[in-house]
């Protein structure tokens, strides 16, 4: 598999997260010589907050751990990567509990304090004799560092580890934060994502830490797509330690906001690497709506273009085919007038009150369409609504990807 | 480029309509060597019905045709390939009606009774001088014969031309349609669809006429997609000179359902012809969805799989893989029980009950799979409601044409 254009030359370690030990292994659920199983352990009164696919087929994974959310209260992550658990009926549910359970078994701590990811293949039966065999031996390696080695066993059609850490000072003491995520196609995250798992040694009340979640996913993960595929396994975590002493109890405090901030950052960053390895990738596009009726009609609109296969593909092929980016406006649904639209690749104002822009250097289009990373700008000129998506283009690559990848 | 493997080894001239009459041109539109205007002209009395894009940002050539529509007559129809004439501003418009004008001038007919369509690049000025140079010894050369040149003329990235006719016996009289359609990519027709143009000798009032029209293309030409992508150009028009004597005047009399019945199934005799010739297209999908809470439900599933990359490549790659149905049930949005969920790629049940099928036979579905037309079935086993989409596979072959399709 060709490895992303946008893939980093190396993957440094980053600060260990107190409260935070971690091991990988093999247990033969991907495939021989790769780590699949990323175990993590949590201290004592770590909090956790999730959000998980909209999907109306989630897989027996985010089922299991969207009832234990409420309770906020985490000591493990058992994540494997090579089998999605989804649509598994009985046996998947059953895959989960025995999985728990050996966590905490190995552990000595509550099977309801004990989280869950998978990602892989949908339908095939996960065996969780593959985490048996494997388990006591993995949580004796448990350390604090292996955060990167992490990021790669839960990769799949993945081409690098994505890893991003913060830090951020809380009333004077430094705390961290540390975030992995995986996916490469089946991205279009809506309300949720592909597999990210972040932790802090800040101390964060469940309750705080939720809100601050969901907000920061809503601005980064859910507002970027590969492919508009949303997954049945999208699972994002957050669990805090506490490690670092620095506590968090008002969501509207200086250090709140501070937290919320790096916590957003990270995401984001997080984000723009899942889609820096979309399948196929080789542009990292974004996709940039204003002067809309509202910011939801905006975003609505950013994601048709992202969306559609068409003006991927003219990105795929740089060219600066802004006839697909008015097709896909039209197509949106939203409020439009076509005769107030202008569109602009990187600087280059391509279109402008309904036509084409008197002024436009296609030879200027095409420098920026040639560029890595391309922001592409449309003013409806409506109203002041803004929305932001982050896409890939389509290339025969994405295709080639996804017309094996079950066989 | 690479002819569709579902191409006719021929296109037969049908049975000619009477009050009818075509001729194709070069005009330089397109490129070099091909016919890319078409020129129909209709006999005094003949009453027209439309249906166009729910884009909003249409072409000028609907937004011409769309004004002109309710007042029911028509005596010319002008198509051409090459330039869309979507996105050209005031240019746009002025193109329109000069083009109108110099039909109605060839003709002797008035410009409000000249029908227009355009197909190809969006976002270029149309020159109606293209037009002028040709428009006389066009008009001077319309023969009652020809539709398969018609159909050839307003070919895009089409492969091959789609023609379709039936007859129907009115009241003893025998009359005639015949259709023809153009369309390869930016086919998510949503309330319209790409270009469809249908004749008939029957007599029926526009305001018969119009409504079976509506009803025929929201069971055709509205539920076929190649790529998710709506067009700034979708129209589907269809003419009735009256010059068989067969007259329906009543919506709802014998003569008229049989009319209707003859209407949709030449319209879907079309849409299926676009599908076939959809841009790489190897495979003809039928997605079928039953059980769900209502038919508008069980469409929009049907449509949420019909789009889905992750479905569409998998087909191509004869991958039976189910799981990326249930991923694109999960996402449509819709009422659904995954543990209720029977899937059959063929007579192949391969899931059931909200797992996978325990007498599932790998083998059959794959040989289902090498089929170059498949019907999949979503049970959705919740209540009555059906819908069905029709479409095709995505393949390297789609992004290549894509990618380099305006350069």
């Amino acid at each position: 598999m060709t490895v992303s254009p946008f893939a980093p030359t190396s993957v440094a370690e980053p600060a260990a997260v107190g409260g935070v030990r971690i091991a990988t292994a093999q247990a033969g659920i991907k495939r021989a010589g790769r780590t699949d199983v990323l175990l993590m352990a949590f201290d004592e009164g770590t909090t956790v907050a999730g959000t998980y696919t909209r999907s109306r087929c989630p897989s027996a994974p985010v089922e299991w751990c969207r009832e234990r959310t409420p309770a906020g209260v985490a000591r493990a992550l058992l994540v494997n990567a090579g089998n999605a658990n989804a649509f598994t009926g009985r046996k998947g549910r059953e895959a989960t509990a025995s999985s728990a359970e050996l966590v905490a078994q190995a552990l000595g701590i509550e099977t309801a304090h004990v989280f869950l990811a998978s990602t892989g293949v949908i339908g095939e039966p996960l065996d969780a004799g593959k985490f048996a065999s494997v388990m006591d031996e993995t949580a004796s390696r448990l350390a604090p560092s292996g955060w990167a080695d992490a990021a790669r066993a839960i990769m799949t059609t993945d081409t690098f580890p994505k890893v991003a850490s913060r830090t951020v000072s809380l009333g004077g003491t430094p705390t961290t934060l540390v975030g992995i995520a995986k996916g490469a196609g089946m991205i279009a995250p809506d309300m949720a994502t592909m597999l990210s798992f972040v932790a802090t040694d800040a101390a964060v009340p469940a309750e705080v830490l939720q809100p601050m979640l969901t907000d920061a996913v809503a601005a980064s993960f859910n507002r970027i797509t590969v492919d508009s595929d949303t997954s049945t396994s999208d699972t994002v975590l957050a669990f805090a330690t506490g490690a670092s002493g620095a506590p968090i109890g008002e969501a509207q405090g200086g250090d709140a906001r501070a937290f919320c901030a790096a916590l957003s950052d990270l995401l984001l960053e997080l984000a723009h690497l899942v889609v820096k390895d979309g399948e196929g990738c080789t542009k990292f596009v974004t996709v940039a709506v204003r002067g809309a009726e509202s910011d939801a009609s905006a975003s609505r609109i950013a994601r048709a273009i992202a969306d559609s296969p068409l003006v991927k593909t003219a990105i795929a092929g740089e060219d600066a085919n802004w006839g697909r980016v008015v097709m896909a406006v039209g197509k949106a649904g939203e409020p439009a007038d076509r005769d107030r639209l202008a569109i602009w690749f990187g600087d280059v104002r391509v279109a402008a009150d309904g036509e084409r822009d008197p002024d436009y250097s296609e030879a200027a289009a095409s420098a920026v369409m040639r560029e890595p990373e391309i922001v592409l700008t449309v003013d409806l000129g409506l109203g002041d609504g803004e929305g932001v998506v982050w896409t890939c283009d389509l290339t025969k690559a994405y295709v080639a990807i996804n017309g094996d990848y079950r066989t």
